[in-house]
C-alpha cells in the first residue's frame, strides 16, 4: 500500500513534540528492519533518535507501545486509493501498491517484523489489524464506485473485494516463501475482479 | 490442510531411531506451541524427549534443523485430498481443512511459530515452502478432474486455484487478523471456484 518508505519527510510538521515523535519512529524503523521485533531495544531506539531514554519510555512504554504507534504513522501518511476511472485499473492499481509495499527493503522489512511480533504479542496484532482495516476501507470505495457506474453486481462487498486483491500477494510472501512481482499482482487483481463479476462477492 | 494435531499416533513404527524422532518431533512441536520458535531449546527438546542432547545436536544440528525435520513429518503425515465427486466439494473441503488446521490449537500455533520464525530464518523459510508446496501440490489433482470432467475451462492452474483457496485465511490470520470461520472459508472456495469458471486461472 503506497506510501513513503522513510517517515522522516511525511510527518506533519510541528514543535519539538512532532519533531521527538518523528526521530523516535523513524529509528524504531531502523532497528524493526535491521533486528525484528525481538531485538527492538528501547534504550537504543533512545540513542539512535537522540531523545532521553525517559521520554520514550514515559511516551511509549515498551517496544509494542513503539510499533503501533509506527504503524499508525505508516497508516497515516499512506496515500488515498486510486481513480483510474474503471474497477480494472483500481484493483490493479491497488495490487501493484501492495507489491510496491512489500517488495520495498524498508517498508517490507517493518511489515514483515510486524507480522513476525504479531504471533506472539497482542498489541503488535493489534496495532497490525487497525493498520490493515485503515487500508482496506480507504481502497473499498473503488469498488462501490464501481457498483454505482454499473461495473459490478450491486451488494459487492468492496473490502471483501480489496481483501482478495491482496492475500494471494501476503499468501505467497508469508506462507508459501515464493516470489512475488508484477504477475503475481495482475493475476491477484485479475482474478478477484473475476469473481466480483460473477457476484462470488455479494 | 488435513492432519493428526498429535504426531505421535502417525509417525510409522520402526526401529529405536523412529521412536527417537518421533519423540524428538513431539518435543520440539511442545516447545514450538508453548515458547515460539525463538524460545525453542535443543537441550529441553533433548530432555523433554528424553534423549540424549549429543544425539539431538548430532542429528538436527540446530533448533532450524527441529522444525525442518517437523515440517516434512506434518506434510508426510497429512491426508491425501478429497474426492466428493465435484469441484465445489472438493474445494469446500480444502477450504474446511485448511480451517481446521489453523484453528486447531496444536497445529495452528505451529504453523504461526513457523511463519513468524521464516521472517529472519532462511532454513524456517525453505520448511515452510516446502510443506506448502507440497500441500498444494497434493491437492492440485481436484482442479485438473475437474477440467477433465469439464467443470472448469482447458488450462485452469491447479496449484493457483488451490493457493487461491488458502489466501484469504491465511491472510486474515496472520495479516490483518481478523477471525477465521466457516463462513470465510466457503468464501474462500466459493470466490476461488467463481474465478476459476470465468477463466481467470487460466
Amino acid at each position: 500500500m503506497e506510501q513513503q518508505s522513510r517517515l522522516a519527510g511525511t510527518v506533519r510538521p510541528g514543535g519539538r513534540t512532532a519533531r521527538t515523535r518523528a526521530a523516535v519512529l523513524e529509528a524504531t524503523q531502523d532497528e524493526l528492519v535491521e533486528c525484528g521485533f525481538h531485538g527492538l531495544n528501547m534504550d537504543r531506539v533512545a540513542a539512535k533518535a537522540g531523545v532521553g531514554k525517559t521520554t520514550v519510555y514515559r511516551r511509549w512504554g515498551d517496544p509494542a507501545g513503539l510499533v503501533t504507534d509506527l504503524m499508525a504513522e505508516l497508516a497515516e501518511s499512506s496515500a488515498p486509493h486510486a481513480d483510474t476511472g474503471g474497477i480494472e485499473g483500481d484493483l490493479l492499481a491497488n495490487a501493484l501498491n501492495v507489491l510496491g509495499a512489500v517488495t520495498d527493503p524498508r517498508l517490507g522489512a517493518t511489515f514483515q517484523a510486524v507480522i513476525a511480533a504479531a504471533t506472539g504479542n497482542e498489541a503488535a496484532a493489534a496495532a497490525l489489524n487497525d493498520f490493515y482495516l485503515r487500508r482496506i476501507r480507504a481502497w473499498a470505495p473503488v469498488v462501490d464506485r464501481a457498483v454505482a457506474r454499473g461495473e459490478l453486481p450491486e451488494g459487492t462487498d468492496g473490502m471483501e473485494v480489496i481483501r482478495a486483491v491482496s492475500a494471494p500477494l501476503y499468501y505467497r510472501l508469508l506462507v508459501t516463501r515464493e516470489p512475488v512481482d508484477e504477475k503475481v499482482a495482475e493475476h491477484a487483481a485479475a482474478r478477484a475482479l473475476a469473481g466480483a463479476r460473477a457476484g462470488a462477492f455479494t
